[in-house]
């Protein structure tokens, strides 16, 4: 009987890749959670007196794996090769140091309290595993501003506020319609009496006159703000559509909070991104020993064989929770396959510049969090969320990943960085004119140039694609297959694309896997 | 000289309306703030001793109006009828009792730490009115989720998210107008190659496949959430125009998020709305005299003498900030034109229904702040934006204020509160199956019948209309106008509409019509 389950296992597990193990082992009673359920994820308890398992990296992927076999009864090591945990969810503060390859160390100098999120500054409301690691940990959240119609766009040299583009662009959309309308260009589309409330549907929601074209609105924010008494408000005038998407450029942001990861409402944790990190590394038992970068990953009899600074580490298993950057240039015992497939993903070479400054931009320009967009070099431009009405704040000078220019990140990344601060102070100064002088405390942060890091995610078809209906490539598949004992983890192998909730999400999996083996064993001696 | 001076100030200020009066003073450096300056707002120095104003109400436009005059040397007395200041900006904590007009008295009951905004709830980014006082006085502000595409919609009995209603409805623009342009029905509008590059443009923006039909794409969030390793999501089905617009009372939340005052971002202060008010109130020498109803409002020689629960009280000049409702019935000596004036202004009755509940919206339905619409009743149910990821919150159920029901607030207003309870936790079943049961403690006020209030404020052509261009009639500018040594203030005399800023513009508009005044008979006086 005990040979028999077994032999389910590894048969469907061969042949039908491991989604198939997965059902199986829900079918015999195994079932560790499914993705439905992640936020009460929990393995079944280990076998015996707890089969040992080596972590490495003390990211995202690895601190999950770590909390979640602990909390299942392993016997865990964790070993991470920077002196800090976190991994990309890097909260820079006060005076730490920024290490890059072939650029000069550079020293944060911000002030008590403030902080800057170098890696991932947003959750989303459906990354229910790592908001379910934050709500198990009480570590506090408040909302991310992610849309802000107050910020400007900064298109061909013009700054007009991003609700101006965005309501005058679909006033200009529904102008539109309502004219193939009028010319009986859609008579067909829907019946006449549905058409024709449709039609008045439309002049209120474009804005339109009685001419069919779009009038001066208020909701394109004011010229002159109302007051009391006698002060009644001055308009703008509406955009053209020309205006409103001025090139290829500003067809991101018209996008941008359509997708699905970008959607309202999103979310930070209070204090910093590296908080969540953080309560699940203080849950553990064992902490991760920091400062010990992998120098080889072997197999050994059945287990694994970890070769690090410090030393040497032996267990049953091991979780690899390595960026492949960093990961392909290990000497291991891996098969062709793997070892192939590891030196073939691209990863993002993100770059932010970060400024301390008062918050004028709250002040002057009522501009409480969101995002400036622009085609300048910078790209991107973001508000604090947090501290709102507070004397200072940290600015995020540039966001540069390729949201506006095709050309980027790569172009910005090989800029001095003296030139990178003084391009997003520019851009700055644009959007808000004689205030670029009151950025101070600038840090640069290339995360192709980042040990242990070299780039912020993998990107491509294989690795953050979520179009409906596609599965990933024989690349993606072939990286998350373990080698013997040892399995993988970390952002590049969910479906979720470039975000912390990959991290967890494939965590799950690879210490589920590990408990099929540690099942599997069992049976097999059983 | 100064009797030229009173001269231009008296015939300018009798000819040309207040408005010019204010010019005026700009012109002989007698200037206070205008609009645009108004979060540095400062009365000129008051003459001599300090003239002595009594100011009646303590909401924003009293407070406001209070600390203004005090800190240019003006002798306040600040008059509030109820046993708390804020007036509409009640925040409702703990054990707090509610009393209405014709209602039995209800009892809060919520946790430690919680509250409910019974009165405004938002703060626009550009009322940088109201946020200057929040600023001035260290009010932390947080963000309010005013969209959240999590939130769903409930009409016609269909509850489907938000995002899906919104995103879809922008498809199926899209999909008309590509197919108007392949119907060669807009050639005209725009050169040739630019319509095919729009007609591109429009396929990426509405997620058109090759037929020029809106398929399947993950913007409409996920019927299956993506997971780790080999767990891809599954996406839902477009939904038609008909599905994305079921009715005309989906209309405003289609349209919600383009009104001025409701765009990103909104904020409100941490703790409560009432801490604005509460900072204002601290700063003042002379607190409010609280439970003081005021029952005569009489001028005697130069000067006025009010009547009040606990005596008289006589002074120089009478800062009137309550709402029409309650002085229009205030025995007064105003001209026949202003008492006809102040019976003449309709108030909105609006409802709002409260509960304390476990963060089911949250944890199960990731549902972080923002608002839900329905065509039910209750309208409108609004998420806390605070304590994201904490156990318990507050959960208004209801916002009736004749967002989606024309027949509201009124309808709602005359149900009987066991019934608008009721109603409020069937629509949260509906909108979140089997958590109807987890709503407790719940509160219901409704404004109309809120004592001293009467309404949450003036509404119609005169008082919250914003179309471009539009003046205000003879019953608004009726309103505005001092008698003799009393000026009026409050949220009804503003271009702002509806909100704090309201009350608070209108308070410089009056404080400054003292200082003029002040200033006249100082002039007279030299």
């Amino acid at each position: 009987m005990s040979v028999s389950r077994r032999e389910i296992l590894l048969r469907i597990g061969s042949t039908a890749g491991l989604g198939a193990t997965y059902g199986a082992m829900q079918l015999l009673g195994l079932a560790v959670g499914t993705p439905a359920k992640a936020a009460d994820f929990a393995l079944p308890r280990a076998p015996g007196k707890g089969p040992s398992v080596v972590v490495l990296g003390a990211g995202i992927a690895g601190l999950v794996s770590a909390y979640e076999l602990e909390q299942a009864g392993y016997r865990v090591t964790l070993l991470e090769a920077r002196d800090r945990i976190a991994g990309r969810s890097w909260t820079m503060r006060g005076q730490e140091r920024i290490v890059m390859d072939g650029r000069a160390d550079q020293r944060a100098s911000f002030s008590p309290g403030l902080y800057f999120n170098a890696g991932p500054a947003r959750l989303p409301s459906h990354h229910h595993v790592i908001l379910g690691y934050a709500r198990k940990f009480g570590v506090a959240l408040e909302p991310f501003v992610n849309a802000n119609r107050s910020a400007s766009w900064d298109f061909n040299g013009k700054v007009v506020k991003g609700g101006r583009m965005l309501f005058d662009f679909q006033s200009r959309l529904g102008e539109l319609i309502a004219k193939a309308i009028d010319r009986k260009a859609l008579d067909d589309v829907m019946p006449a009496e549905e058409l024709k409330e449709f039609r008045q549907f439309l002049d209120f929601y474009a804005g339109l006159g009685k001419d069919g074209r779009v009038v001066p609105n208020p909701r394109d924010g004011y010229r002159t703000l109302p007051g009391g008494y006698d002060h009644p408000a001055e308009f703008y005038d509406p955009l053209t559509l020309r205006e409103a998407l001025p090139s290829r450029a500003a067809v991101l942001p018209h996008i941008f909070e359509q997708i699905t990861d970008m959607q309202a409402t999103m979310m930070q944790p209070v204090g910093g991104m590296d908080r969540i990190a953080h309560a699940i590394h203080d849950a553990l038992r064992s902490k991760a020993r920091l400062g010990e970068p992998v120098s080889a990953i072997r197999r050994e009899g059945d287990g694994v064989r970890i070769e690090h600074k410090s030393g040497v580490t032996r267990a049953d298993y091991c979780v690899c929770a390595l960026p492949t950057t960093t990961l392909s240039k290990i000497p291991s015992d891996f098969a062709p396959a793997k070892a192939a497939a590891l030196k073939d993903v691209p990863y993002l070479g993100s770059c932010k510049v970060a400024f301390e400054a008062p918050r004028f931009w709250e002040r002057d320009d009522h501009v409480y969090g969101g995002l400036a967009w622009t085609d300048r070099p910078n790209e991107n431009v973001i508000y604090p969320s947090h501290g709102l009405g507070s004397a200072r704040g940290v600015l995020v000078g540039a966001y540069v990943a390729g949201w506006t220019r095709q050309d980027n990140p790569d172009a910005f990344a090989k800029l001095p960085v003296a030139e990178q601060i003084r391009l997003s102070r520019e851009s700055v100064e644009a959007l808000h004119p004689g205030r670029g002088q009151l950025l101070a405390s600038p840090v640069a942060v290339d995360w192709g140039l980042v040990p242990w890091s070299y780039g912020v995610g993998a990107v491509g078809p294989d690795f953050d694609d979520t179009a409906p209906g596609v599965r990933r490539g024989p690349r993606y598949t072939e990286l998350t297959r373990p080698e013997g004992p040892i399995v993988f983890a970390g952002e590049h192998l969910s479906y979720v694309g470039l975000w912390q909730e990959s991290a967890a999400t494939s965590a799950h999996e690879a210490v589920a896997l590990i408990a099929t083996m540690a099942a599997e064993k069992r049976v097999t001696a059983g």
